[in-house]
């Protein structure tokens, strides 16, 4: 005989978690995704699928995206539409070269509004140097989407030397993690303009595209072991990720992690932890410890790279898990977000 | 001083036909999409980007599929994101290869049928000898979304000699108009799930990746002119794209086209043209008049031909139009879908 609990009653529909990018949305991809679709390439679970057509190397990504509001401090949907796919490229090796994009449109949305998108969207693409070569647009009754959903699948070509990159298969003891700049402002964007709340100086969403970051590293250290964009899930997320897909153990400096006053004061008030909030244009790069300043000094030498820093390092003890030392001195574990800080950021 | 009649300001915001496939689509993608995001590539509008990476010739391709009610007889969401973007890679003349898949779930979906319409998805692909390689999940609040919208992007190789297809830049007079089968059943299975309606015999959606019927065309007669898949707009909105891009006229057989009398009758009885019935396992080619029988009996000996028709030719007279010599004699001119007819049939 089987007894429900509620819990187990709810589980039976989709929940806010399942989208989070945490522990709920690897249980769904999991059961349900792999289970049916299961093959190799999908079975990496990496940000871009890396695909070898006739002895060349292509990276294969796709992200829909839902983020509310529209607009926000820093960009918009579809800014970040084309960053995102850009970045799932990008940390992937890549040099992303084409982008598709479609569109779900809720019937009433304002032409000015899908004008100023689009516009956003081109403007983007061109700074990113990659073109939007195909698309599809659908409409829906009002009331059955919510204004605007944009999709956008990349395509990028590889070096065969970088296409174990997004696996991680090269992460070993020694190794160290790097970060671009200042996590979860993002996140804490989104929440401000969906809240209508007024931070001074306000926070600004640091949606970008990384390709050219991630191209310079690559130049300057070709040794990297691993890179990553931090997004749904945080550094929290990715991290917990590597250290049960590589087994090696991850140590991480809470007085290294770079996180703004004003972010952190919003998280006290609003409870969340900075270490899950989303990114739109940050990178965690795993490089040799010998190669680990001058990627250091390669971040900091580019525009979206000044605040980077290197913020831990790989073990081999305590295999599969992440251990913070906290800036008050103990040592704590780190796991993967379990549910969602805050739905429809991205 | 600009005056705004009512027509003029409800133009100002999305409207259900601007996803119908016909005149307003074509107006949104020109004043918006192309506007912004133009390029050579995206300015072909073929059903899939054209790509030149490194001497190989690569089709692209997206589409976002939003169709209510999400089973249908015949098919359901997931098999036709499958077949659906197949279908735009193989009328490019291209070997479909690898899809993404992203999911937009409505918090409250029922777990069940997610699994089956994965499952349905992972049918579809071994059937089609693709594989689905990425993913992506968002979960948005109840009422955010209705149930699930799937996006699909696709990745094809391309043979160079293949690569004018798509465009039709071979298309002349004396070629011939050739159709796989009956128009129109998908969007009347739809159509009657949604409504609720019984047929007697039911009407079956025909649903079905194309790419083993298009591969062998290709075989047998690579001469092929133009291929399209008759989806939204239907086959006249496909005549008259064709008509005005290549500047030919088109001369179609009423008696020639293929539509079941049941269609033909729901059609009389809702107010439908089923020359504007979507399809999605329906392909429209173009071929030499000298290879036509050869391609009619490719079709005929394929499960997915066996009701083939040649149905019109291309000739010099009336460029840019496309018109039809009814069953009763008389000559008309067709033209794209104005409106739409039924929305989210895909």
């Amino acid at each position: 005989m089987i007894i429900f609990t509620k819990t187990n009653r709810m589980q039976k529909t989709i929940l806010i978690g399942h989208g989070s990018g945490g522990l709920m949305t690897a249980d769904l991809i999991r059961d349900t995704f792999i289970k049916h679709l299961g093959n190799p390439i999908l079975e990496m679970l990496t940000d871009s699928a890396m695909l070898n057509i006739e002895g060349k190397y292509f990276a294969f990504t796709t992200d829909s995206f839902v983020v509310d509001p529209v607009f926000f401090p820093g960009g918009d949907i579809g800014k970040l539409a084309v960053c995102g796919t850009v970045n799932d490229l990008s940390v992937s090796g890549a040099k992303p070269l084409f982008l598709s994009a479609a569109f779900i449109l809720e019937e009433g949305f304002p032409l000015q509004d899908l004008d100023r998108i689009v516009k956003s969207m081109a403007e983007e693409a061109n700074n990113a140097g990659i073109q939007i070569v195909t698309g599809d647009t659908k409409v829906v009754r009002k009331g059955q989407c919510d204004k605007i959903f944009i999709n956008t699948a990349g395509l990028g070509i590889v070096e065969e030397r970088f296409t174990t990159i997004s696996k991680g298969s090269g992460i070993r003891a020694g190794d160290r993690i790097i970060v671009n700049g200042y996590l979860g402002d993002h996140e804490m964007a989104v929440l401000a303009a969906r809240e209508n709340l007024d931070f001074d100086p306000p926070v600004v969403s640091d949606v970008a595209s990384l390709n050219s970051l991630t191209i310079s590293l690559l130049k300057d250290v070709p040794e990297v072991h691993f890179m990553r964009d931090i997004t749904r899930g945080g550094l929290a997320t990715v991290l917990a990720e590597i250290a049960s897909t590589c087994r090696k153990g991850v140590i991480l400096d809470e007085a290294a992690i770079p996180v703004r006053e004003q972010v952190n004061g919003i998280c006290e008030i609003y409870g969340f932890n900075p270490l899950y909030l989303a990114n739109e244009g940050k990178v965690l790069a795993i490089v040799p410890g010998e190669n680990a300043v001058t990627a250091l000094n390669c971040f900091k030498q580019h525009p979206l790279g000044r605040d980077a820093r290197i913020i831990g390092e790989i073990g081999d003890e305590h295999p599969g898990k992440v251990l913070m030392k906290s800036i008050i001195g103990g040592t704590r574990m780190i796991d993967k977000l379990a549910g969602e800080q805050l739905p429809r950021i991205c």
